[in-house]
């Protein structure tokens, strides 16, 4: 039995001061020989003795101060606790044997910290051609073009029809949702509770998804006007929210100008080894119409950013792609950007931490509270340090083991099977290796455009949705809802995940006021947003954690067993020796702690949020 | 119960061909929905479908080719296999119910790989000062000169006296030892069958452990001349054996003409900050006698890294120190750099990678057989890529837990308490994380001139120190044996660490036949120099494992326990279904296998070590 130590980057247990960390660790024993703190200031292990500065509960208090390392970004340390048999190590995903793999030692980046709005925020996710119908006048019409490399005319369908999928119309089947659709549901989105939105890609271009760009610096004609998005975004800024774009550097359409595969301007590179942008993308030089495409498809050709022009463009001149939207009118809060860890220079991602870092320095250097959200279906592990990405998008760390729990589904629908053991240490491992800060700046979500909804692989089983749910709004990160998820909107693998928004069923859904209320929970409770994570309990089907902050500090308990289950929380692990939980979401009598611990019990397939309080 | 399913990167099931790899894959089920090799050509998962190509015994083999990646030097793969329920993943630590970490997958690094003569070595590491004294005219007389930084007069002891720790005459005290004295015992080391040497520092220093240099280019006077090093150079290779020299680059002595803080020269960078030697360390700019100095010690000025005419001495210009010694007459087979992760730019170690990979590049360019050896005491995993070191001084994957499951000691001599499962984990995790040529390539050691000796910590426990020598000699890395363990020589930590070696008891000594006879499997056995790594079984206080190759089958079993121990061993995973284990070390019957598995009795505290034959 591994002794309770504990140990977290929150104002409660962390202080920066001119480069001085002040780290505080807590351990229900206190009987050590020896309570050190383990830093790298020169890349060797020096150990430093903690004093004991007092008592929280039962626990009792160490601290010691260090400075920060000069020689990187990222200082890590780990801590050392030693009796007459053994010794203890905590790092930032347990309490070990031995001194841990350095990957899992606690890490604080003083020099290129995510921006502190991003955790406070309840994400929304847009799919914006699905989204609402504002202005049916400049919706596409049926045969009003072609996406001329897939040989397929653009089909309007009635708002609400099933989608089709890749053998049918694909990316050319339009519903006729808009901008002026999104800046009218502003109200209804404020009243979830939603803070910030992500569209996806809003630029021009002829598909549905808008992944293939013809024009960076315009909006798409079917969503809207530049002048239309600079309302849109003062819409959501009075609303004291926010707004991020989907970046798509890593390829253009086929379509557009530099490019020109269709020969439409006439000096596109495809057709021109002479023109100006030839070195726009990467042709073989022996077959000058063979070129790199994304993931080796021929609509997608992949852009060169070992030229100085493209570059230039995109994000280093003044009004490059990535500054321009991020200055007045549009004032746009982030960037997340599209396949960021396979942009590189060729075919494979050379050189491509430079460019994500280069990324982020000409936003960062234009609006330094930018949020840069880097898209990674895998572990983003190692552009989480800092000097890359605040934030991911979490599939890794979050959506996929929430899924392999609930839905018994992978990322490529593939049967996988782990308790609830294994799923506590997937996001275990996936936090820990990962900064503090970074950790809360991740962007969690049950779905996207991009995989099935969690309520479909769930076979609709609203328990299980509940469950995740909980998880989602509770959870060390950003949530991120996929539009559509609070009215119940089910829809299976892409494109029928981007259904269109079923207006109308909003005011009768039950589903609503669920998410209104752990949304409203999630906005009022700091703990949830930025608080500790502390596990208190697991087996194979449960899950207890804690989120404290500032002395407030929410329980969270997920059964996800067929049968009720009777446990005893031991809350002393938050200093807690006395006082009540207060159920959160319902009117039960709240039940009292005493010697530190508390009796519940949790109904079958069910989640409970407390508030732990003194009485 | 996880499946067995295995993959290593040996020739058996591995191959680089033209930078396609083809890899092969074992498993006991051959039930699966899809047995798959996961990579990433661009940082995006890729799935391939692995192929049906044979069995062995009981097991069924997978395999597939794909490209070595373009964008990195490291390629990573894991496999996933999938049944009706859930899916298992295959990665260098283990298997498990999910995708693992990155950092656990298969690494491969096409481009920069360890030269293959190391992994066929058994190393022997030479303090010079008290290995032989070969030529007593040379040796340092009492009071010849003075450790002025410390203000000890030298002082020489009779060969064999007690060593003085740090308190008494430390760094001061001499015995004698020399290079005509190595010269001496070539013999001896090999009739012993010690194929390479390491020796620490031989250029001319003031104190005993020459760690302070005062000329790069000149062996100390006390233990010889350029030439005598020229000749044992050569004695060394005429019977095949090499030699490693310690390079000691972070720092030189406060003597060194460059620094001469004792005011020799009258034109040292100390006294005078005109000098053209000031910017070769890292002086206070307000403080002129202050500087940078290694862990803080005044004695140990920090080289100046920074400085272009200390890389041109150090490793850029054509001769070098660096290039120098690997140049005829010396040929010098190999660098061991001392500290080296901590060298960097002025405190801290800032920008550490670019000068390893600069150390690598130029002694791989005057010799890309060199062998480059790092010393590391904790976890070496960034360095061990590929592009920086072949090697390092496996403190953290080999003798850190060999002394915690024995030893009951941590390197800073503190309890640890760990069973024989925590140690089987320790080993996968710090193997896992390197690509497997450079495991081979790690120098695994029981204890240094910087550790206390293995025997004195185990209180001379002859039984535990012949598990240790067990693994030494057949677990994956280079064995070196600390210079007198073959004779018992036992020592505290450091100085008593640095006996005299007790010459003539060489010859009376059980232990020196035990060394032999290991020494001798080692060399003779293919499969124990690069063999595969397979674990067969593990209890708390037990470990099976096999080391294959090419057919060659080596089996080791340690029983840490009390109690003499009856297991049956799993051989079918060896692809042996029937044959029998040959004793390699005594003259036993030998033990049949039947239906895949053996049945085999091992006494308390036992290592056995057998060969898996066809009958």
């Amino acid at each position: 039995m591994k002794p309770f130590i504990f140990h977290a980057q929150t104002s409660d247990y962390f202080h920066e001061n001119d480069g001085v960390l002040t780290v505080t660790l807590l351990s229900e024993r206190n009987d050590w020989n020896k309570v050190q703190l383990r830093h790298e200031p020169d890349n060797e292990e020096y150990l430093l003795d903690m004093t004991k500065v007092g008592t929280q509960g039962r626990l009792t208090l160490w601290q010691v101060s260090f400075p920060v390392n000069t020689d990187r970004s990222v200082t890590h340390y780990a801590f050392k606790l030693v009796d007459s048999k053994g010794q203890y190590w905590l790092d930032a995903k347990g309490v070990h044997s031995r001194v841990s793999s350095r990957e899992f030692h606690f890490k604080f980046n003083s020099q290129h910290q995510p921006p502190e709005w991003v955790s406070e925020q309840v994400f929304y996710q847009i799919f914006p051609e699905r989204f609402c119908n504002g202005n049916p006048s400049i919706s596409v019409k049926s045969g009003e073009y072609r996406l001329k490399e897939n040989t397929l005319d653009v089909v309007v369908k009635e708002w609400g029809y099933s989608v089709e999928g890749h053998n049918g119309t694909g990316a050319a089947e339009f519903f006729g949702g808009d901008l002026a659709g999104i800046h009218s549901k502003l109200d209804y989105l404020q009243d979830l509770g939603i803070t910030a939105l992500y569209l996806n890609p809003i630029f021009q271009s002829p598909s549905n998804h808008k992944y293939d760009t013809t024009d960076y610096y315009n909006i798409d004609s079917h969503f809207g006007t530049n002048d239309e998005f600079a309302a849109l975004s003062q819409g959501i800024h009075k609303r004291d929210m926010r707004v991020v774009l989907d970046a798509v550097f890593n390829h253009t359409s086929v379509e557009h100008p530099w490019f020109d595969k269709l020969k439409v301007t006439g000096s596109g590179a495809y057709d021109h080894p002479g023109s100006a942008f030839h070195d726009y993308y990467f042709f073989d030089p022996d077959n000058p119409q063979q070129y790199v495409g994304w993931k080796g498809i021929s609509s997608l050709p992949v852009l060169n950013f070992s030229n100085a022009s493209v570059r230039d463009y995109i994000y280093q001149s003044p009004d490059s792609v990535i500054k321009h939207w991020l200055k007045a009118p549009y004032n746009v809060d982030g960037w997340r950007f599209d396949v960021i860890h396979m942009l590189g220079e060729g075919e494979g991602a050379y050189n491509n931490a430079h460019y994500v870092k280069a990324f982020r320095n000409s936003a960062k250097a234009e609006n330094p509270e930018v949020y840069i959200l880097g898209e990674h279906f895998f572990e983003a592990t190692s552009w989480l340090q800092g000097a890359q990405e605040d934030g991911s998008m979490n599939y890794y760390g979050f959506a996929h083991p929430v899924r392999a729990l609930l839905a018994k589904q992978d990322i490529a629908y593939e049967p996988i099977d782990i308790d609830m053991f294994a799923f506590s240490d997937w996001l275990a491992e996936a936090r820990a290796k990962v900064p503090w800060l970074n950790q809360l700046s991740q962007l969690n979500q049950l779905d996207s455009h991009d995989t099935a909804r969690l309520l479909t692989l769930l076979g609709g089983d609203q328990a299980k949705q509940k469950l995740a749910l909980t998880l989602l709004f509770t959870y060390v990160g950003t949530p991120c809802l996929y539009y559509g998820t609070e009215v119940g909107l089910e829809g299976g693998q892409d494109p029928d995940n981007r259904r269109c928004f079923p207006w109308g069923e909003e005011e009768s859904s039950s589903w609503f006021p669920f998410h209104q209320a752990l949304i409203k929970l999630r906005t009022e409770r700091r703990s949830l947003q930025s608080g500790a994570y502390l596990e208190l309990y697991c087996d194979a089907e449960t899950l207890v954690f804690a989120r404290s902050l500032n002395g407030e500090k929410t329980l969270v308990v997920l059964n996800l067993s067929q049968d009720e289950k009777a446990l005893s929380l031991p809350v002393w692990m938050l200093g807690q020796e006395q006082g009540e939980l207060f159920n959160l979401q319902g009117k039960e009598k709240s039940l009292p702690i005493a010697y530190g611990a508390v009796d519940i019990l949790v109904p079958a397939m069910q989640a409970k949020i407390f508030d732990v309080v003194n009485c």
